[in-house]
């Protein structure tokens, strides 16, 4: 994809082991605008590896094609039990692999702080996302699955949580953040 | 690393978030062989990425340098909370996208299973299942950290519970695995 020097990517991802939804949006000039949202479908994978792949191969696929400069999850503290923890973990940790792998900074955020952040509203319910996603960033009902609003909300997140496109926080690369953060790795 | 036609390669690997243990086994002739064992320090990152990162880096590093054609992990089933489940499952999830990566086909293993497999009692020590491990791949003691042993342990478990170099259950590659397991993915 071709793209403007001074725009900047981000990609939002909700992982998941049944469904992993995404959503791109693009900050240039005035406002975060829609790039691309959807849905990495794991049902039709009966093997929990498989499932994984997929999401590693599916998400290295989506930064190659948009060249996000950061990625946002969604990362939720508390789970029915260890057992689906543990299998979350996995999913989240093939996807940020996967981010990682091209370079690309990560980011997590807690369900309750994107609801709040995008709708003022920590409580707010999914529906209520959605509709708030569709107005800031003018896309219609597309009779999107909830699941992909869900990556859509944790990127437009990022990009309120970590201010202008110039923001200090921001790292547009992986080298980037080793420069700018020596302190993170201890030399021996 | 030049091998034989005839020999099998299993990378086992304990993930955990501070240390990651791994060790490498040869199937060649009339039994089990050692070829390396060795620790993935995660101590002097003190960032979750970093660390992540790391792991994913380092598992394509020796999957490169050896070619396993299969690679088994210490997987358990219960952690102390679910937040450390989430992070164990990250690291696990690091480790096993690295290895799908390689096409190399993945197993996992509950601790008391790998114990039961390699001295016959689930409730063994470390000590004890390394003292088994040095007596079985006849190498002496290497000072090594214990952690290091059960990637090792795994390794050996896999290679028990797989049986003969030709068993029906081993996948020498993911086109392989898909081959001979056409149910696994439901087509649409």
């Amino acid at each position: 994809m071709k793209r403007e020097q001074s725009e900047r990517i981000i990609l939002g991802i909700d992982p998941g082991t049944t469904t992993t939804g995404y959503g791109l949006i693009r900050i240039a000039g005035v406002g975060p605008e829609l790039v691309a949202i959807g849905l990495i479908d794991l049902s039709r994978f009966s093997d929990h590896y498989l499932k994984l792949k997929h999401i590693f191969d599916r998400v290295t696929g989506i930064i190659d094609e948009y060249q996000p400069c950061e990625m946002a999850i969604e990362a939720p503290f508390y789970g029915k039990n260890v057992q689906s923890m543990l299998k979350l973990g996995r999913a989240q940790g093939a996807a940020i692999a996967a981010a990682l792998n091209r370079s690309v900074h990560v980011s997590e955020y807690a369900p309750r702080k994107i609801k709040m952040s995008i709708t003022g509203r920590g409580a707010a319910s999914k529906e209520q996302v959605a509709s708030m996603l569709m107005n800031i960033l003018k896309f219609g009902d597309m009779e999107m699955k909830l699941d992909a609003t869900d990556g859509l909300a944790v990127a437009l997140c990022h990009f309120y949580q970590s201010g202008a496109p110039s923001a200090e926080k921001t790292y547009h690369s992986w080298k980037d953040f080793l420069n700018r953060n020596p302190g993170r790795i201890k030399s021996r």
